[in-house]
């Protein structure tokens, strides 16, 4: 066994990370906590679904300014002078606490798809470029989507992407249709990361470029909201986007030219990891629900957990999540030890396997609360709905078995 | 194999229903599927999500006509004099079309759950309580509710049933909660049939009546609206509703006080096998979106139905369909040959059996038209909650379960 | 639903065979269960395994010669003056009571591969090869097998098929491997229905030719028995067999040379439902034996049907075997009303379906009776490994989800 | 998260293991790989089944004599003077390697039961008990057997043992049934380490006790081998023994009367979690033949490795060993840092989860491979009877999804 192979097992969080989970748990416990039901209870006071209401932006404010005065703030981002220096591997203890409660991740700045899209402005962005979106990214100020999937064609193969980017002298002109663009409901999101076609004659994966275009350039016109199993997520949305002659100055790409691809993949590995981290956190909610139900529902005389298969079914729920907790650990430190090139099988591995598991376990959490499980009196349907939504999200399971089945039989030369 | 166990095998639809089920698809085709776009497109220009739209309302309502005027109204109702004569299994066949399309039942008059009340008042309802409610139900006038499950006890157990019902003078007086009662939402529906512990003192099983309760007498609180997967059916709606105090006349039990759990036995038949009956036909339907998808969508060069799992997963599909199909009418067929009491288990089976398997294809179906499958631009989201709804209502998977496997051990001679 | 449709839908028993089907049941009940206990503890006794027990002989003759008394003698063959004119669907019934128990089709000359290999020779046989070959046969004096697959390719693709049958002067020449040829091993077996190569240059699905091979003709080798999960079912046997320079007569080919294909199709469709037939029988005596287990089996205070999920496998079970018998008896009913070629589908269908599930419910059965399930002291080891042999018998799985699959996306237009 | 906690997610192999675990596999490529064909062979050569061919004797005690020379002996005792003082952690990677060869863990002196044998005579033997049998047993001239489970009572629940030892005078007379006595058909197994209630009249876990019994005791009956899946496993065997009137000296209880269940406590940990280990090498060995068979077999002109689901069944089945492994390895790691009593929920969880998870596994590997894959031409169908088989050894599923599934709702406070 080679030394990386080696360490590839070590999954234990580092010590210097001990204090920032700690910390956080504590302000997750004392400043988020305490607000969510007033927060969510609030969403029936709007006029405007798509906005938010002035006491909701209050609580979360006060919230973040708590994170942030504790020092809580952008430690998502891996190895930069920028964040805390955490690691992949510390990163996933952590988001799998984040997964816990809905407000968690923002209160800290770690929201999604914020942290992938500045992880990759931290890596490839110009001075300029992080002046104008990093830098009120990281303050938490404003808000960004990652706009890759187009509806006419299967997104699970990137080269399919049709929006098209064409030079017209120092500009971009960009023409086409994305859907369930993540977080473009948002009143705060001003900055698309899209990717388009802009070099329809270089080879394959050099034909794809990466553009900035803020929201409110003329052209950006937002069609109506994508819903995941009846839910629209509003204000933060999942929305449906034309490109209607856009144009933005030709600094705005990032990187270069034909160089999207590059950064899709780059971007990914954390992207998607961070993802199923936070599905653990929900996973352990599931579970935790269940349980509960279980052991005070009462029929027949007893508690339902008494009852046929349901003990087994708790079981079979605690050691799937400790599998997949391990799992997504060895990802998250294959990142860190190999790259998040090599790490690839490793991530796809994990995000092929843990939303279809998580969506299981939390559906069994619902058969065992009976009608109320999947109603709105408990988050199961919630979210149900967003880790079912997590199986298409960056690639559907498909594409991931694909890449994990090739590398296996890559070792035996074929493929 | 006596001779009723042979007929149990005999599952085709007779002579006489063929004309009804070819007028019933001819009904479907041109009087129903041409008006589903625009009726379902008028949601959104209602000011009350709760009432009907009055285009709605002409619509449907000239649907019911042409149904009417075809002779094509009621058919529901088997061995009856006012229905068709129906068996249970020719009803199979046609219910399996209803289930093709949102509107088809309540264009026939067919729908649920007022088909299962019309015929509990048909069955056992005095000549009062038919002129009074079953008269206008036939008549597609007004619509109504089973108040049966309730917030706070298993409903699997239906010895749990707590909401009290107190004879005081000529009144019973009725106090308690019930939830997810269906089609309570909707304005035209005027009458709850109420499950209620009447009798505390009397043997486990005849503890309980049915109660006829107008929806507008005093004391009847509509408290909300319990969502399935975040949709609430609106203005169907599945309702959560409060008795405090209500006084309803003493004749307004169903067949004599302690019959409660009889008539739930007796409605529970043909009611279970009338959701099955059209889940067969959600299953078609989402087959039929799966393959289509499957064979036009294009990846990596190819439809996506060469790649991968995909063809096995529709031939799985279509074998699981047809198997569920044929359980689904030798229910049917028992409950003709053998009556609703003895064919019980093969009711139960099914039960257990159908929604469950529906569900996995919808879900596939989902999986195969990528986000867009979750999403509102196809159905299967809203069909997928739906029948998931399903494994819940007139008793959850479980209990149907272990009605089958107890009557397997049974025929061991234990239990 | 057209007329043919409707009659798909009608699996009852015909009047006809009802008295068949109740003299095959007592014969089997008086003649047949009442010598398997000695029969099979003879097995030891035998000085050559691939031999039978003088005492066998005498056993196993006794209850054909009482089969035959009483008029229970190739009653499988469908449609035929020889046989008792039996429809599939009514031989579905009867082979279902066949599968319960090991000695019983034997008992009744409906065994496999005779029985297809039987109405093969009915069917396309010459009057020369029927007097030499089914002549016997039909009296149970010999038996015969059918070698098709070939170890070096996937049999899966008939056309993969490499055994070269070449014509020298008035003979074939025949070379080449075979193996899992069941029912080799049998000294009584005499004739070999061999699939060969014998005219590369034509098209490809009329390269093949079935050829009659005589067990003794010099050039036939034995090579060994291969197993199934570590059993080799001495003396019938699954063999491996070489063919080195064979000659047999060139009238020796069936139907005409080129029409091997053709063969194996209209063979597999009643030999395929024939194995599934008997599963049925197979899965009701494995749920029995479960539900025995379980009633009279105690843990923790408790019979264990009582424990766990152990209620709701037996109800599972089942509801699983139900839909396999009607899928069953409808794809019989399809080959008789729509002819074996363009019953395919539905034959495709339960050979995917039946074995598989099957073998999950003799599993269960096996787990319910601790380590004892897979001991020699139950059947159900034997059974188990006998129902995952089916999983490749006549095409695997895979072949036959793909065949189903094909035609359903051939009713959209691809394919 | 507390330092223990932290401790149990490094699962890093040990500086110090890291030479032995080379040194372990080059012994097992060097001297055991080479001799494994010509061994197996030799089985056919025998004139009785349960005994050892001289020239096998020879091969495997070269072997040993290889390792001893080479240190690589006795490793697995954990914190012992006379093993390596590996940890549970570090062994559990060098067991993975020993599931890969039939013969490795013999040739080491690693085999099952005598490890957990050896373990427990190591702790609670008194010095005369381990000059008697552990000396030999470390020496590797003797082989032992475990005495515990019983056909008539389900052993699932260790208070029902019924085998009886009563004193009289200074002996213990022993009466009753064992079966499944896995190594007592091996000529050089001599001492049987027996479960028996001693204690009637005391507390329930206080009934019992661990008795040593030598195999050639008067009244010792080997009554004959249970089969696994139709096989006995000649000469190690899995013996059915009936104890008629057995004595032996007072002295031959181990560590006291009534502490029986104490040593099956203490000896389970670590004997459940060897053979998991191992079965991750079976998993690992048969995802190796699955693949190498799915890249090189063709059918329909491709590699089957591109046809259908079987890329996405490869790539679960790394993801599903992937996951075992992680889990074993932290259940060893639980061992190490909590003791075996504290790690039982862990140990109980990769019992439950690898044996089942790793049949599924080998038999996909058998479906990839065509009727070759149920032959005796792959180890696979013997992979699969030994899989299927642990699912019973030291308990069923059942019971361990039971001990899981109580500590999950015991955090809750019920039970």
């Amino acid at each position: 066994m080679s030394q990386p192979d080696k360490e590839l097992f070590n999954l234990a969080m580092s010590e210097q990370a001990q204090p920032l989970f700690h910390a956080v748990k504590k302000h997750i416990e004392e400043n988020v906590d305490t607000i969510v039901e007033e927060y969510f209870a609030l969403d029936k006071d709007k006029e405007d679904r798509w906005t938010f209401h002035p006491r909701q932006t209050e609580l979360l404010e006060g919230a973040k300014q708590k994170a942030r005065e504790a020092g809580l703030w952008n430690f998502f981002l891996p190895d930069s002078e920028l964040g805390d220096g955490l690691t992949n591997l510390d990163y996933a203890y952590i988001a799998a606490e984040l997964g816990k409660n809905p407000l968690a991740s923002q209160s800290l700045n770690c929201s999604a798809p914020d942290t992938g899209n500045m992880e990759v402005l931290e890596r490839v962005g110009t001075e300029a470029q992080k002046e104008q979106w990093l830098k009120p990214l990281l303050a938490g100020e404003i808000r960004s989507a990652y706009a890759m999937t187009e509806p006419d064609h299967a997104s699970s193969d990137a080269t399919n992407i049709q929006t098209s980017a064409v030079l017209d002298g120092d500009e971009w002109v960009i023409n086409g249709e994305k859907y369930y663009i993540s977080g473009a409901g948002d009143p705060r999101c001003t900055i698309l990361i899209t990717m388009v076609k802009s070099s329809p004659d270089a080879e394959t994966y050099r034909q794809q470029s990466m553009i900035l275009i803020p929201k409110d350039t003329p052209g950006v016109e937002i069609l109506g909201a994508m819903e995941v199993f009846g839910e629209d997520h509003a204000p933060h949305g999942h929305m449906h986007i034309k490109f209607d002659n856009v144009r933005v100055p030709k600094d705005n790409v990032l990187w270069g030219e034909g160089r999207g691809f590059e950064i899709s993949q780059l971007r990914l590995g954390p992207g998607r990891i961070h993802h199923c981290m936070r599905s653990i956190g929900q996973a352990e909610k599931a579970l935790d629900l269940m349980v509960k139900r279980a052991s005070t529902r009462v029929a027949f005389g007893k508690p339902i957990v008494k009852l046929g298969k349901n003990l087994e079914i708790v079981a079979r729920a605690r050691i799937e999540i400790d599998a997949c907790r391990l799992m997504v650990l060895q990802a998250a430190k294959a990142m860190d030890v190999l790259g998040n090139k090599e790490a690839r099988v490793y991530v796809s591995a994990v995000k092929a396997m843990v939303p279809e598991k998580v969506c299981t376990i939390i559906d069994q959490a619902i058969q065992m609360h009976g009608a109320t499980g999947m109603s709105q009196w408990t988050p199961l349907a919630a979210m149900y709905a967003n880790q079912r939504h997590l199986r298409f999200a960056d690639g559907p399971d498909e594409v991931h078995h694909m890449v994990v089945g090739r590398n296996e039989v890559r070792k035996h030369g074929l493929w």
